[in-house]
């Protein structure tokens, strides 16, 4: 099968890879449906050191189930499902609690002779634990937004249940990426009262405003944090959903948090420490947040993804097929497109 | 009347000051009976430089009403009432929300013409919304303990409560100074399974064993990391308690911490900058706690202290009169004493 390989910083490759074969009875062959790059695919691509055999990616997928294993129970042969940024049993100590991301018996995409997702076909190691079945549909818009269910509206979900967004409750949104819009549409959900998203590319904005953001804020730093505090009488909102992961943004998450309230953090890290001192602790913020358990969110969100009145799919703005998933990151690099999806 | 003032380190005096009088119909002059010297006390102690006028000093105690201010409607001459350690409006919008020690018109003892508690009487500015009556008692014991609820066990209960700690939970405090003996009290009330104490003067440990620790750990850094995960199957604690305030016991906190657990905080920090990189992001740890709205959990706790069911009052183990206060600092600095109680 034809499937992505980076093997360094601005180096993404298709290749001809081993087809995915059933190894262990608890595995399921899934024939990958739509795919997408994430933000996150972004930073190996700014940053790998360059690698001779370099490494399978793409951890974002949904698919037809073409085999499954002998242990499987809860998927057959031609079930479309999705599936989860990371796999796991979902029975473990952690899965119970519904920290799948913390699975003791789980792992990564594209690691240690699992497939990527952004190829044609991938075998799913715990399967009945990682995918989720899906109703059957044929409709480009409801796939699409089916397949945020994997990552980017589970992460932006994880950041609003983190900050505890709830009605009546005024949000801050830092950064109009896909993760941040798709933040605004969870905080939406969750019954926000006011929802200010913190971004500059207007075509992204105007989706954020589509989504439920009621104002969005281009300037950035200290200037930003002037801006969120005027339009909240000068306390700041109550949750901060940081959907970058720059220091910078954090930064800002805590200059237009309220006392009392949350930052929430889905954007990874890209610093070791942080200003948690004095400032953070008199007003009494909490720091939260994290790699998203999607595998816990996917049965909650569905029903409101399947009937429409949620539609994260939108934050798609340009197609391609597997091949073209090299030209794919660079137009997201270039910021040409917001979230490319990948129809192999 | 005789109060304390802090010239800089080191330099702490008891002197006669201007007796407290009614400004504000709002106010109430409050004779102390109980007060006590604080192991936040302890930095300006450490580490103030030297200053002509000096500042009072003092944020914990309680008293009889004298006089009542005309507004005053919660509290007559004779009541007793114990203050919690900033005084509070508990009207405005913070307030109701249970977080006085935001509050919009309320401020710190000691501070801008308000006395300190360490002295003989002090002005308590916004006294219907600051103070808590008490039934009367002179039981010395119970006394002490209500004391406690100014701050210390308050403040305990504060790093329970942000680390939502409840039945079958396992928990780490990290500290043996009154703050940590009382959060251990505070998570054994709320239910806390298995209590770990990481403390290394025994008579305090002890204190803290009676006071619910189920294990206690001398060791620190990497090697008491260690020993807390050897007692949690690898795991770490879903809650840890973080009752010191240093860098050290912080990166102790997080390193003892299970995934998806949260890592409370109620010493103020020493620090600007903590680890909150992708280690605490991947195991989607909170950082949580800060500086306790008292006056919102006191007539929660207050019940349990009354009927002798929690003695947190038993974190002091030595008593002063006022004059005495200089070699209280010096005591407590010392380490000789856990908690010095002053009765003026």
């Amino acid at each position: 099968m034809r499937a992505t390989v980076i093997y360094g910083a601005g180096d993404v490759r298709v290749e001809t890879v081993p087809d995915p074969k059933l190894v262990e009875p608890t595995d399921v062959v899934l024939r990958v449906v739509r795919s997408c790059i994430c933000g996150s695919d972004l930073w190996p691509y700014a940053d790998m050191k360059p690698s001779e055999h370099g490494r399978r990616i793409g951890h974002e997928f949904l698919g037809v189930v073409e085999e499954t294993g002998a242990d499987v129970t809860t998927l057959k042969k031609g079930d479309l499902a999705v599936a989860p940024f990371v796999w796991s049993d979902n029975t473990c100590e952690f899965c119970r609690e519904g920290l799948q991301t913390s699975c003791l018996h789980g792992g990564g995409w594209g690691a240690k002779g699992v497939d990527g997702g952004q190829g044609e076909a991938v075998r799913v190691p715990q399967a009945d634990g990682t995918l989720v079945k899906l109703p059957d549909t044929e409709d480009a818009g409801l796939l699409a937004s089916f397949l945020t269910l994997s990552d980017v509206f589970s992460t932006g979900h994880h950041a609003a249940v983190k900050a505890r967004v709830r009605p009546g409750q005024n949000v801050t949104v830092i950064g109009d990426g896909a993760v941040g819009l798709c933040a605004v549409l969870a905080a939406k959900r969750l019954g926000a009262d006011r929802i200010v998203l913190m971004g500059r590319h207007r075509a992204r904005t105007d989706l954020g405003r589509e989504f439920g953001a009621t104002d969005v804020v281009a300037e950035r730093g200290e200037e930003g944090i002037e801006k969120v505090r005027e339009l909240t009488n000068g306390r700041g909102t109550h949750a901060v959903l940081e959907c970058v992961g720059t220091k910078a943004a954090f930064e800002m998450g805590v200059g237009v948090v309220r006392a009392g309230g949350e930052v929430s953090r889905v954007g990874l890290p890209q610093y070791e420490e942080g200003p948690i001192g004095v400032g953070v602790f008199r007003r009494n913020v909490t720091v939260t947040g994290g790699v998203a358990p999607a595998r816990h969110y996917i049965p909650e969100l569905l029903p409101d993804v399947l009937d429409g009145k949620y539609q994260p799919g939108k934050v798609f703005d340009r197609t391609i097929d597997v091949e073209g998933v090299p030209d794919g990151y660079r137009a997201m690099a270039a910021r040409e497109a917001l979230k490319v999806l990948i129809e192999p």
